[in-house]
Parts: C-alpha cells; sequence; structure tokens
C-alpha cells in the first residue's frame, strides 16, 4: 500500500519518489529483493547492495526487485580500489585469523589466497547500464568518465557518497546528480576516500549543513537516522532525503541472519565503535571479540582483508557466533523496530510530518 | 533588542527564555560576561563557565552579568574528580613539557606542581548559591545530594550534562531539571563520566532521541549546531532547546584570542580531533602540534594534566602560536560567523522559523 502524500523536496523530485526515505545498500545479506522493493514500492527508494555480488547474481537480483514494484530503486556499487598485497601481508593476516578458522571448524587455509578480492567491477557495470537501472549509486570513491557517462546514457541518475565536503565536491565535479553524506553515527563502511578515513569522523548534523553549502546538486543524509525525528531533522539540515541501513536490519525482508538480529536487539548506542581491521577498510559495527582481538594487526587493504575474513563471518553466522561476525551497525540503535519494511517506511513518513507539526508549534507560529 | 517571537518548548518555558539558544559555557576565556549576557539579553540562555574560576572571580563575573541584563543565565560547575597523581606520574608529564616550556620562554618548572589542582568546587558552589544564579549546569559528573538541594532551595534550576542514555538517566535520577546531551560533535571538554569516553562518542543526531525516549525531563542538545538548520534540527529530535558553543567563539564579545580566531577561520569540518592527553580529559579541538605530539603520552588525569600545560597553552596564546595551544572547538566550524552574539541569536532564531516553514512545504502540507 502506496504512501497517501507527496514530499516536495527537489531530491525527491529527481529520484521519482513519494516519501523522502532512502534504503541504505546493505551488503552480505541485508538488502535482499525483497527489502528494496518493499521500501520502494511504497514511495521510498530502496537500494541493491551490488557490491558483493556476482554480475550474474546482480542482473537476478535486479530482476527479483522488478518482480514485485514498478517504482523506481537503486543499484549501488563499490568503486575498486587497486590493491597488489603482498604474499607477505596476505601470510600475516591468515596466521593472525588461523585461531578463529579453528574455532569454526573451518580449514586452516581459506579456498582462495589469491585473490580476485573483488566481483568484476566492469562486469556489474555492464549490468547496470543494461538493465537501465534507474538509480545507481557508488561508494569508496568515483565513478570513471566513461561509466558516468554510460551511465547517464542509460538512463540512470547517479548518487555518489561523500564523508567530507571535499569528497562531496569530488563527487558532484565527477559528474554524479546527487551527494550521499555519510555522517559518522553510519553502520557498516565509511565511504571516505580522500585523506585518513580518522578525519572524516564528522557527524551527521554538523557534515550535513556544511555539505549543503558546498554543492549545488541535493543532498541525502545517512548516518543515525533511526525515525521521523531524524528524518525531520536532517530535512532540516539541508538534506533532500534520508538514507536508514541499520533501521531496516530487523524488519522481515532483510536477510539479516538470527544472531545479528539477536545482537542488534540487545546493543545500545555504546555498543558499536569503529574498526579498520576486521575488512581493511573503516567500518562501524557492534563491537565484538573479533573487532577487539584484531584492533592492532596490521592488515593488507579492503578489499584484501575483507575477503580473507568474509568466510569466517560467514561461518560464524551459520553457527550462530556473533562474537566472531561482522555486526555492521549505527549509533541510533536502540530506535530500531522489527516492523515491515513497507509499514517502517510509511511510519518514518507519517512521524516526520508529525514532527514538522510540532516544530511548527515551537516555533510559535 | 529582544527577539520579537516566543518559541513553545518545554525547556524554553522552563527556562524561562523566548528562543531555544543556550550559549555553551566555554571556559579559559571565551565565554565573557558580556557574551553571556548579549545572548540572554536577546532572549536566549547565556552562561557563565564557572568552572576555572576562583570564587571571587565567579561573584564578579556573575554581578557583571547581572549589570548588563535582568534576564536569566546560567551558571556551568564543574564537579569535582578526586585524583591523587603520583609524584613520578608528575614528574613524567613535566618532562615531556619541558621542550615546549624551553621554545615558550617559560621557567622550566610551573609555578606549582603539588596542586591545588583545580578551584575550591564547595566555594564555587557557595557562591551560585548565595548569588540564587537562576540556572546551574554542571558536567563532568553528578551534583552531591546537598548541592541539589541546596541549589533548589536557592531557585536554581538544574541541568546536568550526558554523553550516553546512561549518564541521561543518572542525571535525572540525582535530581537535575534538565539533561543536557552531548553528541560527538562537540567542542571542548566531554562531559562522559560512565564508562570509557572512546564508547560515548556518540554522534547528536543519534544521542538526542535516544536520550529523550529515556528520560521524563527537557532535553537540551548540544554538537555540531552552527545555524538554524541546526538549531531546527534538534528540535526535530525531541530536544527542547539547542546548546551551541563553536558559533559563539568569533563573536566580538567573546574572550577568544586572536590566534585562535584565525584558527577557527581556516578550519574545516575535518580539522578536530578529540585528544585526551592535552587535559587529562577527552576534549575535541582543532588538530595541531601540541595535540600530535602529546597523543600517545601517558598523562596524570584530568584536573592534574589540564593545570600543568594551562601556563603552556596560555603562553602560547600570548605568543601568537596557535600551534601550542587548546583550541577547541566542534565539527559544524565551516558555518561560523563573526556576528556580534545578540544579532547571531536573532539570526539562529529566524533561520530555524525559516527552516520549519520550508519542512512544511516539503511534507506537502
Amino acid at each position: 500500500m502506496a504512501y497517501e502524500g507527496q514530499w516536495q523536496t527537489e531530491a525527491v523530485g529527481r529520484l521519482g519518489i513519494r516519501v523522502p526515505i532512502v534504503g541504505a545498500p546493505m551488503g552480505g545479506g541485508p538488502s535482499t529483493p525483497a527489502l528494496v522493493a518493499a521500501v520502494s514500492e511504497v514511495g521510498g527508494l530502496g537500494s541493491l547492495a551490488g557490491g558483493y555480488l556476482s554480475p550474474d547474481r546482480l542482473r537476478a537480483d535486479i530482476a527479483a526487485v522488478r518482480e514485485l514494484t514498478a517504482e523506481p530503486f537503486a543499484v549501488n556499487l563499490f568503486v575498486p580500489t587497486p590493491v597488489e598485497p603482498t604474499g607477505e601481508a596476505i601470510e600475516a593476516a591468515q596466521r593472525a585469523l588461523e585461531p578463529y578458522r579453528r574455532e569454526l571448524e573451518l580449514p586452516s587455509r581459506p579456498a582462495s589466497t589469491a585473490g580476485p578480492w573483488a566481483e568484476d567491477f566492469e562486469a556489474q557495470l555492464a549490468v547496470v547500464i543494461e538493465e537501465r537501472v534507474p538509480v545507481t549509486s557508488f561508494t569508496f570513491g568515483l565513478l570513471p568518465e566513461a561509466a558516468v557517462a554510460a551511465l547517464h546514457d542509460a538512463g540512470s541518475l547517479l548518487v555518489g557518497t561523500a564523508t567530507t565536503v571535499d569528497e562531496a565536491r569530488a563527487v558532484v565535479a565527477s559528474g554524479a546528480d546527487l551527494v550521499c553524506a555519510q555522517g559518522s553515527e553510519a553502520g557498516a563502511h565509511r565511504g571516505t576516500f580522500l585523506g585518513a578515513a580518522e578525519q572524516a569522523l564528522v557527524g551527521t548534523l554538523a557534515l550535513v549543513p556544511q555539505v549543503c553549502d558546498a554543492v549545488d546538486v541535493p543532498v541525502l543524509a545517512a548516518g543515525g537516522i533511526m525515525d521521523g525525528r531524524g528524518v525531520a531533522a536532517v530535512l532540516g539540515l539541508g538534506a533532500g532525503a534520508a538514507v536508514l541501513g541499520t533501521a531496516f536490519l530487523r524488519c522481515p525482508e532483510a536477510g539479516t541472519s538470527a544472531p545479528y538480529r539477536r545482537a542488534l536487539t540487545a546493543a545500545t548506542e555504546t555498543s558499536t565503535a569503529v574498526t579498520t581491521t576486521v575488512t581493511g577498510r573503516m567500518a562501524r559495527g557492534i563491537e565484538n571479540r573479533l573487532m577487539r582481538d584484531l584492533r592492532d594487526l596490521d592488515v593488507p587493504p579492503y578489499p584484501v582483508m575483507h575477503t580473507l575474513t568474509s568466510e569466517l563471518r560467514r561461518r560464524a553466522a551459520e553457527r550462530d557466533e556473533p562474537d566472531l561476525m561482522s555486526l555492521w551497525c549505527g549509533q541510533g540503535i536502540r530506535l530500531g523496530t522489527d516492523l515491515p519494511a513497507g509499514e517502517l517506511v510509511r511510519r518514518l513518513a507519517d512521524d516526520a510530518a508529525a514532527t514538522i507539526a510540532r516544530l511548527t508549534k515551537a516555533a510559535g507560529r
């Protein structure tokens, strides 16, 4: 059942949606086609997490979304980071992971230790272009000029992720149509691609207006938004829509594992931390044994370390051992619900509208 | 000239003010009586930073505020942290500071190395009670029960600082009338008093609604708020007023030194970092040489290290050497202005109202 109203922001207009709510792409399971379609169907913008999907799986998931909704949706891609890890670095990381693999009864060496370290980006891109996906979002860097042109030719709007003002300017200069400003509260990987990730942990409340002032395209805001108050807040800051990930993690449509759901339900605003060693790229999640143990390890860069730990994190989920999983989530965690995604989107929009009505009274108008 | 309107939130009503704007107490110079009075006179709530003031100076500053305005204002006090540093710890810290003292042509040892490490809290408290200060805010912990009773008897409203939900609950349980939720964007010292400061770096956007849900008293929000968009945003999150520090640092009424002002003007959202070693307590400021050099030092706890570094930081300011000062400020820094404080408060209120009008249109109402 679609949301009845029609919100009016430039971003909402550009994206062709009805409510200023974007479901964040959550890789590794949570963002199923069912979740993406549920968010889009009611008037928001669902996002498939394409980064970890094989080109075939990506094509199949796009088709699955289209089976479920005729509304616009997004596919998120990871801009590849060229890496050439040394054999020694990989060997050292594997030695450090050995005890966990033993604990999880995995063979002592992962299947592949020579890469490839990521899915074929050019092939993923070809799928998104061929499928004429309505919105393509990207993170970890900038799309090559040719990709921007090809996606635009295919009718796709482009949304680039920025964690600083300089990154937002670079995203716009690269040809993106919108910028997603990712504040420090956000769960999972940081999009930082210019400068040190530690310096780019800027809170959403501080980041969004500074980004809005710096660019002339609509800005989406991500990080810590969990309910209608948060949606109204980021629209107040100047964003044209709110991007929510953690808020959707416990939806029945999400592919979130049972131990992950339990950990989310028990966590509080002080349960999360950022790690740089679990995957080689800074990410926020519930602090657990894996995160603590690996803290000071010298690890190969993303996506190498990501690939080296992914089998054991997946296995830990299967064996119901949350302490060795990656429990990515943001700082708004206490505000999570188990609502179905469509109902959550409607509630977010209704509560944001109620918040705005409350603000109007507060202003004495 | 007072602000014409009257905002309607419970916090505004309790505090007896007209606009939901609180000037944060900024110790070490910035929060002069002139700044405090300017914020209060126009309808906000100015805050004297009492923590570092001698009881006599505190009494004089309160009188100075009252010379300038009949409106309510706050005095902020630091809840004392009992410390018993060893002679070795002090000696080690002094050795580490020696090169900077030499560089600044200070004698090799500070005047006092045996304490007292802080002003006499009981005497400060007695002044605030005798002076029947309208609002008393406190940070770094909880006021003793007797102090709460005496301040309430003296007609003072109490505002306690919290950086987590647990702290907010403790603040309310201790008898405070309002809670100030301090998000991770905030400049200067973190108020954290339960658990590790590193775990309590929760972004304002995530922290405020979680605190609002947990307590039944009005909540003030601090951290990253610099303009009317930020004010509207935190009211949307459920706060009853916005607490701004960095936004007032460059006001002509602020006692901010010339090199500090220059550093603020040049800084961006990625210029700040948190340090725990400059004063022994976690604080956010523009990252400079002093912060970087001391990063991994093992230092005595606050307020001992604060006292050991304060002479050299003051001297650095006098000699126009910002790299050895403490340049406390928050992450909203690009949004700073040089406006007089009263004009800034009026603009904040007007812009917040304009933001709310824009939100009403965005909601399609």
